[in-house]
């Protein structure tokens, strides 16, 4: 008898989401993709032909599709805001979750996520942090664990997106939760990965400037921004992030440590290619973050199946997801109010500017 | 109604034979691996937990297999002894065919292939040569078409392994063509890329030594060998191939044009981690040949289905296999007798020390 | 008749004084070492041996030094806490003044120099910020200068050294300014010069830690700092500074715009060698900031002679040098106090913890 | 009393004459230009500038040169076919010779070099391989001595020069004695300095295209060419050698050992900036060998010089580079007749297409 797989449904088809029902429809042997939502006629005539021709039930209503007898689990890709309410709805329904990133851009409904979540204790819910499923990261984690650095003590993290002038990430600024919640979660979720999920931030900083979109102040929004995070017991990380590269993605990471160092994409490429020629020697870099983590989000995929069929442990902990949300958002109050956020060693703020 | 799929059968599942396998199973979603065959028990058992379980039937007799019912394709990973046989039975059962390099170290039986598929037009016959389909010889195949660098007119390419002292290697020299044959044919089939199919070798030098294996001796074979071709119309491609790299994998090639270069893997790197410690800044190498083209085998294996299912042409010409295996027996035959071996214009022997 | 050389005297021959002698003894050819002064009788003896042999008059006291007849400059690398008063004598005694940075860890002192070389406008007074005259930092303002990364807007600048396990620096930090005026400056000094001399800081914040010195609590001072300069106009730099690298010198710089980014040295190596073993491949890093910037040295030292001798602009004004401690200070001040501070367009602190 | 420094002459102030000049001038501490030669009249305009003022006495008369009074040695930098006479020249009047590669193109008249230098045994006579004293080679040779490769077993090393379009190479090739003597005589040297001084060849195999410059035939030369040189006792060096980079000049070596690899300069760079553009990441190459080995001139007149003044042994025998003039003679001729030329274990030629 053939081993049984674990039946997929995947909400939304933008972007992300139609990589997330790709990659459950062919890279991920334990998982069947059987269904799939789209509210957009668009996404729907794609999925037509590139989904139901296997044997995946095409939905426009959410909540129909979760009811769809034999479903194990969703994969959430649809917009940000509601995220939350169905992953809340597919626990209800008693189905395994994998959300992209973030719950929320709200912590209150992030909170809310998690104590569904511990419900149903059976079930596996997780956000989608896709860099832990990255073999760079991987690496490093190992040789963080295996010692070789010491003790992790700074962690310098940026992620940096080729310049888009179609003016899409002024609009997005509407409901993204600001650059540090959208783009700096990523980092975040690394520094949680590499100094441990217990430790509490003690300040926050953030500075920023529009040099490339100036209709962000309308949002409050920015296009490059530096924060700084202290944390209590001697740490600290500090982010970059930016939406005005001209070569391309470019998401580094350095874990200093007291008896070492290690960075993960110092010298982004492509590939393996050197192009020389009269003006010196130029390697290209991914455009997109997906040229970048393609892989790690199949991993991801993967993992996920596992962890929902074996009921093993997943891989993130879905408190995390909020945390990194938490910080993200003082380093985006930071920013806007230019004023230090400060907590104390239980995280409760001490002071700042306003409430989140 | 579902799309048809290529029903797929493996054919050896030893080292390579198993990754093909499990890329037909997994990871190429137009096809399906509905049987493979093994003689070893080992394998056999493997095999009964890793394909049986996933509706592939099991044959340990490769005839039987091939009578399989609604079979369409066969990818065979068998010893390089048994690649054409098997090639040419396959063809007479109307299926398709993915050989490993090389058809055969022979290039009288390599021509029996080549002359069979004739008689089956209708008939995708493919020898893999995994690096025409790695994304960054791909990158810098497109850059030479687009002109970047002018006319491609010398070509360095190497293939290297990492040592490995189990003495594995010596045995192998017994029945592997030699050490060109077996290692640089996949830089010869690079040339036969980048400088045009039709090129024909004029003159071929080659030395060797035996460094770290000295019982190779017995089989006339050399643990690392340099050569030279020369091609008439002007081009020069030399070679490195080794068994003696203690770092890992590092296949590298460059083009050299009249007008700029391209390098593929001059900075050989598993991944994207740097490790700072008192010693320096050390980065990690693969340790084999899969982990450098892994993604190159599984776009194989997607691009081959697709020919067969959409009658497309392949992306290798099997006469290429053969030429290639020519280059490489008269790059070993020159490295064996110390005596350089030339050809006219039309591609025949006009003088050296012996017959092929 | 020979063209007149620049006679030079060199006062302090302590590590970095001994340098500067030598260089304008042997690789500075329109000037002369003629005079050297050192309190230290180790380094007399070395002077004894090193530079006496070569026509060098050698002094135990700084003023008889600067008496010497016919002397035209002098090179301070002494100790910090005398740089000002020596580089105010030698004016008064109407020397051109090359001065080891900063002038002075005390902003009122600092200024104190560039009043008195305001008396004495034909005088050449230079405060050495090595990096203004390494060639990879030229050839990045070159490129800033032809537009090729359009408006620059952030600086990420760092100053890491090796890891001294001695404890040298932890009684050093007695009297250094604090690590941000100590090493940071250096940073400072190039945003000045990527961003324009006359930009003015808006708000300061930083944040430090102790991880591998703790007893540098006793000074106030941090092993490890980062800190946030956000400047009137839209612009923001980014310090890092560390005395904690295990594997050597790393000073990297990214000045990034609006169309495109520079870097230097973001693959920090000792020379062109690799070296590939076992574990990977492994390149060296110069262990000290003289193994980096030895040739920059060099270069000022010349750059400086060429100003004396042909009447030209510095390379560098004086004021910077000022401005630099100024904003190392305020970075200082916010990483003890653990508050931001902030200035308004004209440069006013406008609130903070302290006076300075 | 001043130290003795090594008076020395410039013979020829061409373009690496004058910068032998230049060096002997300002960067070798211990030694003083005193005198320079030159028969063409707008080099000595230049001298007349540039040299004169500085206490160097000019003829355009060598002999005249070598008879100054006080005089210890010359560094000849004139055209190669003068080199040999005016080396034994300058022995014949007890001066140390610092010759410009090579000796001669002719292997006679460099053995008559030779022959002279071993009747004056006091006096130091080296040629300039100056490869020897660049730092990363050193280091490299460092680590071999180490035994941090095990046995060097394969070099590649190859002298690439950016393409230069004026025609000047096809003039020069009338008598640069072909482009293996005139550019991989350094890489041949490199050869015995890694694998040992009395290694002997085995075998020559060369080929060659004339990609750019096909005007090059008249002159039986080519402008991109491979050899291999087979070593009695299990060694092998391969050499590139082209006048076609686009990019600029590359020079690479890599020792290869039955434990490790050393590679020098795998990645050309003329300083540490990186240029991050719409088009990818770019950084820029010396477009000229002294951009490459500057420091390595310098470094070889104080070495020369050092060795003048403390009768210390040269780091260079001189027997050395008639054997790398062989070697590449041997290379030059297998790349003409199209023909291996073989030599016995005591360096004497077996089989061949002709007298050398």
């Amino acid at each position: 008898m053939a081993p049984k797989k674990l039946q997929v449904a995947a909400a939304g088809l933008g972007r992300m989401g139609k990589r997330h029902a790709i990659n459950f429809l062919n890279r991920t042997p334990r998982a069947e993709l059987v269904a799939a939502f789209t509210p957009d006629p668009e996404e729907m005539a794609w999925a037509k032909v590139n989904l139901e021709p296997y044997g995946v039930t095409l939905y426009d209503d959410y909540k129909k599709m979760i009811e769809q007898p034999g479903l194990n689990a969703v994969v959430i890709g649809t917009a940000t805001s509601v995220h939350a309410e169905e992953a809340i709805q597919a626990m209800q329904k008693n189905l395994h979750v994998l959300c992209e990133k973030p719950l929320s851009t709200s912590i209150p409904i992030c909170r809310q996520v998690v104590e569904e979540a511990k419900k149903h204790p059976h079930l596996k819910v997780m956000c989608g942090f896709s860099r832990r499923f990255d073999e760079s990261y991987r690496d490093a984690r190992n040789k963080v664990e295996q010692g070789l650095i010491g003790r992790p003590s700074i962690i310098r993290s940026q992620t940096c997106d080729k310049h888009d002038p179609s003016g899409f990430f002024v609009a997005y600024a509407a409901w993204s939760g600001g650059i540090f919640v959208d783009m700096s979660v990523h980092d975040i979720d690394l520094t949680l990965w590499f100094f441990g999920d217990d430790i509490q931030p003690k300040s926050v900083s953030a500075h920023g400037i529009r040099a490339v979109q100036p209709e962000l102040a309308q949002y409050n929004d920015y296009d490059n921004a530096v924060g700084i995070v202290e944390f209590w017991g001697g740490k600290i990380a500090y982010y970059y992030c930016s939406r005005m590269m001209a070569h391309g993605q470019e998401d580094t990471t350095e874990i200093i440590g007291t008896e070492g160092k290690l960075s993960v994409n110092s010298n982004p490429q492509s590939n393996f290619v050197n192009y020389y020629h009269p003006g010196g020697i130029t390697r290209e870099v991914p455009a997109h973050y997906y040229g970048r983590f393609e892989m790690a989000f199949v991993q991801e995929a993967n993992e996920f199946t596992e962890s929902c069929l074996d009921n093993k442990p997943l891989p993130v902990k879905l408190s995390n997801a909020v945390k990194a949300v938490e910080i993200g958002a003082a380093l985006q109050e930071a920013l806007v109010s230019g004023k230090q956020v400060r907590f104390d060693e239980t995280g409760r703020r001490v002071e700042g500017s306003s409430k989140l």
